[in-house]
Order: structure tokens, then sequence, then C-alpha cells
């Protein structure tokens, strides 16, 4: 049976167009608890920052006229009136030829349009003798110079860090209106996959992917729920499926497919609803048998099972759907030129990913070096790969000591 | 009263000299609840893998030599002598002459030392005839070729993401050994803050430097605890300081420092034990008045009350500590080259940071924007700049056009 498989781009085009991937809806949290969400608003400032005239410096609040023409020689004298604290509205209104005591950040209190900084005065039994003339508005930070009421401080989409954190802080949000987090279902197949802290059974294996492809699902913005093992059976596989898109928004599973026509995951798949499968198998390598299917408007990624290709496939295809249904961004790979310690080849008219191990000599250049993914060394690799670099479907090889372009897999560059 | 401060330098080696921040402790969680934990062993592993010699691919399992010479118009004849299921260990033993079917990933069965393709076979009313020779463990992967028993596999300190998740899922691990996460204390000072979503009484303002260096905890490997803003109340900020050594392995603070002697943040830490105030004061701008404590083992950064210096400070000296009470590296902050788009000039004596904002044009490349730190804009510092070029206490300034290292503020480069 020959089948003229997609290519990648039309893999990505297709995903894109039936899935169509948008945020699944908005809730309010805490501020304290929106680090690593995305915002799902416009914010507004609903208050001027700073809320009210404050002085910038210790000193006295003054009229400014009051003090023109002051210097060393000849001083302003002006009458103490009293003391603004700060973190309240000022008790003393500044007449004519007065001064009230105002310290850093306190509101300028009425009358008064300027402060001298204290360094340039003296104090001396209910006077003031200012050495300094100063003009209107000096060391006073306006109403609102910071940000304007109603000005828009922060974007809808915007992933929220340190920064905007306090930024939302500032303005008195005490609670931020974010993206949900879309709810990834993740299940491993096979008859020979152990989970995990249970005892191995001869002719078993450990779960691998269930796992890895959790944690990657965290990586991207998603709430992992780990759904567990389940064998190659049709009516097992059904009824794991049909509880994973009852709890979750998108379904991940590995192990099950492959470029045959009676694969049993497809099947249980396709046996729950439409529009079932809408593709089967990419040119790529590794990951050719990689399936994906909608129940409603509910993707399930079936990818296979090697790990690595489990996980690469993950990367290239479930990744930018799971970040544009939490909000984000789809975003561009994070890349790291280096340099080709080996050659590479491609796999005839397909998209061949390779994986490498990061390496950074003395001076500082970073060398890619393959480790490869065949069935000798799938966890080494794994635990080895720090990304992968693509051979295009129509470059025969990349060369040894050839600049290359390596994408990141998952967050980290070296350990 | 003139005092030489500390270099950055030397401030930074006093903090690892006196605070020699190491982790915590260890504990033992789920291995689904490990992302981002820190590996506080080194994991050798306790099985082979694969576990048993594997069939890497569907067909007969056979002995090699009842094969030799076969081919396409001289096929070996082998009677079936049964079937090897996937996950179970086999009930057949392979005789001579005799083939066993057996599909990818199933034991070899013994006997048995070579699999042949199910494509080089034809099966015939319990013969099966092998068209293509095959030499001893063809298609075979022996147990322990990926990872042998006994072999380190990740090494104490190893970041847990996707991949190393799923190597330790591969040896069975179901619960990792990772350090213990550091508990960080946050909390502000000052009369005039106010905490987000109380209402903003005349003279007041939001608080932002615990909400802000709370998620900068959390961005480092920390736990947050959330303490609260108080007033600059000598009795109230040793209350809470008090109650911040006990239920915290750290704690940062933020307002009541200033060069002057008399302040109250670090006279209610210094009235609190041994040693108290180790370090009053850095040459930086901004960020002078930084203090740094301890009592008993537990360190205090007491830093200044403007966030965008809060928070700079923050990264530069109580960030690396956390990291290091985490179990994480150091890190070299993550930087980008860029242009600069104006002067900028160092302030006298002092290493200055100055807050840009990164912008990309068409062509990819990256310029790095001053934002002002001053009174006038903290709030739009904070949502502006991406980041910050170092000037050093020796150059005059950085010139407009010029390249500069960009040090990335929190996770990201752009939005």
């Amino acid at each position: 049976m020959f089948r003229r498989l997609l290519t990648l781009d039309q893999a990505e085009r297709l995903l894109q167009e039936r899935l169509n991937p948008k945020p699944l809806g908005v809730e309010r949290i805490p501020l304290l608890h929106a680090s690593e969400r995305v915002l799902a608003e416009d914010v507004k400032a609903k208050i001027n920052i700073p809320p009210f005239d404050r002085s910038t410096v210790d000193g006295y609040a003054v009229r400014a006229e009051d003090t023109f023409g002051a210097e060393e020689n000849n001083p302003a004298e002006l009458r103490m009136c009293g003391t603004v604290l700060i973190g309240e509205l000022p008790k003393v209104r500044v007449g004519k030829k007065q001064a009230a005591e105002i310290v850093t950040g306190a509101p300028i209190p009425e009358g008064a349009d300027a402060v001298v900084m204290v360094e340039h005065t003296e104090k001396e039994a209910g006077l003031v003798r200012v050495f300094s003339g100063v003009g209107k508005n000096a060391n006073v930070l306006k109403a609102g110079a910071d940000i304007r009421e109603g000005e828009k401080v922060l974007k809808s989409g915007k992933l929220l860090g340190s920064r905007e954190i306090g930024v939302l802080a500032a303005l008195g949000v005490a609670e931020a209106r974010v993206y949900k987090v879309p709810r990834v279902a993740v299940l491993s197949t096979g008859p020979e996959v152990t989970e995990p802290g249970k005892a191995l059974l001869p002719g078993k294996i450990y779960d691998i992917n269930a796992y890895s492809l959790s944690t990657a699902v965290l990586e991207c913005g998603g709430e992992p729920l780990y759904l567990g093992v389940f064998p190659d059976d049709l009516e097992e596989l059904r009824e794991a499926l049909k509880k994973a898109f009852t709890c979750a928004d998108i379904v991940v599973t590995s192990g099950g497919v492959s470029i045959g026509p009676k694969d049993v995951m497809p099947e249980a798949l396709g046996s729950l609803g439409k529009p079932g499968v809408i593709l089967s198998g990419i040119a790529i390598k590794p990951g050719k048998p990689t399936t994906v299917g909608m129940i409603g408007e509910k993707p399930a990624f079936l990818l296979p099972g090697h790990p690595t290709s489990a996980l690469l496939v993950f990367h290239l295809l479930a990744r930018p759907i799971i970040r544009l249904m939490a909000g984000r961004k789809r975003e561009i790979d994070s890349t790291v030129k280096s340099i080709a310690t080996a050659r590479m080849f491609s796999a005839k008219g397909r998209r061949t990913f390779v994986m490498v191990a990061l390496k950074r000599d003395k001076s500082g250049k970073t060398f890619a070096e393959p480790v490869s993914v065949g069935e000798s060394g799938a966890i080494t690799t794994l635990a080895k790969a720090t990304g992968f670099i693509v051979v295009p479907e129509n470059v025969q090889f990349i060369d040894s000591g050839q600049e290359v372009t390596v994408h990141i897999l998952g967050k980290r560059l070296f350990d």
C-alpha cells in the first residue's frame, strides 16, 4: 500500500486549520499565583501612579516663588508651618513665606508647589533658611507622571513574570484575569509497558513516555493528567480514551501506532466519534507513524512509542497547539548556533531530525554531537540529547565542521 | 560620614564566604512532581535496559546458523515452533531448524540467537521459508545494550526536565531524591504602602515589591512566603522579621534602608541576634543602600524600596544564593548581544546598571533602548525593561551604536 505522506509543513498547516487552536476560557486568580500564566485582558490603570503629587526628596515643601533668588549669601527665610508625614493626608497648608517639613514619598501639602532639599536648608527656632532657590514643581513627582489613569499598561496575551506581576500590584490589581490552563491527558500503551515503582515482570519494560510527555506538557504551559499505561486492547483503549476526552482538553498517547492499517490506537480513537483520525503519517524521520485525531473539537496526538521520537514529535506538533490553547504565543524554538562534529544524512524524501548533545569548549565555541536515535540507545539518547538539528528534505547531508542551528528540546541549553 | 563602600565583586565574595550557600536537605517526591527540581543523588541503573534480549523487528526468531547461505533462490526451510508474545516470558524454545513468530520488542526465546525480518520470509502450512540469511544477534537488542545495570545515568545536581524524568521512569524510579526547596519570606515596609486589593487611602500607594520579588523567588527555584506590608516601626518590624526567620530559610525585604545610620530595617534585624548586618551599602547604581544580614545561619536581604532597584539587586545578590541553596548551579546570566541606541553614562566610581528594553528590527538585529530608573517612571520602567547593561566602574560611558551585552532580568527575552 503506497500512500504519499504529508510533509511536516503540510501537517502543520492541516493542524492549524482543523484544530484552530485558541484559548479555552478565562479565570480570575490571586495575583501571587499568576506567575507563568497568560494575561487574558488589556490592563488599563484605574488610578494615577503616583496617585498624588509626591516629594522625591527629604526637605521642605514651599511656594517656589518664595525662594526665587535665594542663594548661599542671601537665603530666603520661611516660617515652619508643620510637618507632612508619609502615608497620610497632609494636615498642614503651606501659606505665603511658609515651609512644611516633608520626607521622600509624602504628599505635597496644599499651598506648596515645590520641595527644597534638606541639604540646601538650615533650621533654626521655627525658621527655615533656604540657600538655593527652586522652580515650580522642583522635586515634585506629579500625580499620574508615571502612569496616567486610563492608560493601557499591559496587553492581553502577556506571559506574567516578576516584572508584570509587580506592575499589576502597583495598579492595585489583586486578582489577575488569565487564560485557563489546558488539561492534557497523557497515557501510554503496550502490553510490555509497566508503571515505574511496580515490579518488573519477565518480558516487561518500564514506561517512559507518560512521564517525559507529562513533564513536557508542564513545560509548555499545560496541566498534565497522568492516566497510566494500557494494554494494546481495543476495548480497554476505547475506555481509556473516552475517559481522557472527558477529563481533558487534549489527549496525548504514545505507542500503538505505525503505518499499518490495523493499528489499535487509531482504531480505538476512530470508534469514539467524529471526525476521528485527521492525519496519519508524516514524511519525517523519526516520527513517521505519528497520527492526529479529533473527537468533536478536542485533539488527540497519537505519538510513536520510541521515547525520543515521542518527545520530538510532541515538540514539533503538540507543543505549539498546547501553547496557543494556553493563550501563549506559538513561539519559535530556542536555538543555538553550533558546529557539527560529524556528517549527518537526511532520510530520503523525509525531513530528518538528528538528535545532538551540545558541548562547549574552553574558548566558548559550541559543538553539536549527534547521538543515535536507534533502538539500541533509546534511554542514552534521551539522557544526552539537548536538542536537534534539522536536515531538510532536499539536502543530502550536513557536513562535519558546518555551522548548524540546534533547536532546544525542553528548557535548558547545558546542564 | 564618609565610608568606602564595597564594590559589587567584594560584596559577592563576602556573601559567598559568610553565607556559604548550600542545599538545605533532601526529600523524596513522586517522579511526576519532580519537574524543575534538582536531583540530590547520582542515579545508577538498578536494572539492565533493555532488561532482556529483545527483537527489534517483526519476524521470526531463529538460530542464525540455520539460515546461513539462505537467499532468494535458495531459501532455508524452518519449522514453525510457536509464537512469542510481547510483554511475557516466551513459552516456546527454538530448536534446530525451527522458527518462532516474534514481534518488535518481544523477548528472544531460548534457543534462538537472531531474528529474520518478516519481509524476508514466507509462511506456508507450518513452514517458514527464509530468503535472506542472518548473522548471530541480527535484529536482537541485547540486555543492557542501552544501559548496563550499575551504570551511572544521571548526576547529582541535575535539574530535572522532560528528558531526565523520562530516563528516571525508564529505570523504574517512581520517587526522585531531590533537594528541598528553600523557603523565602518576602515582606515590604513603608507607612505609605498598601496591599493590592485594599482601598487606597489618601497619601498611600500600592505595594509592588512583595509581589515582584515573590515571583522572582519562584523564578530562581525558591518557594516564596508572602508576609505582607509593615509600617516603618521598629517593634512591628522586629516581630515581622522574627516570624520570617521562623518560617523561612531566607528573608527578603524591601524599603526602610538607605545609607543613613538610623534606618529602621537594619536596626530591627540587628536587634534579633548575631551576627546581624554583615554588609551595608554597595558601590552600585542603583542599589547603593542594599544591606545584607544574617541571624544564625539564615540570610536576610534588605533591598531598596524602588521597584526596579529591588528587583535588580535581588537578581544580582539574592538569586545566586537562593539558586545554590536550591541545589542549582550559580548560573551565569542569560545574555543577548545587542546595539545600544543611546549613550549610557556610569555613575562616578559605582558600577552602573542601565535598564534597557530590547527591540528587534525586521532584519533580526537587536537593539537595547535605555529606560530611566528615576522616581518619575518606576512602574513604566518595570513594565518595559527586559534586562540591563553593565557600565563598569572604570568606564565613563557606553556609546550609542556600540555593541553591548544585555543581561536578562527574569526569564524571557521578548514579549
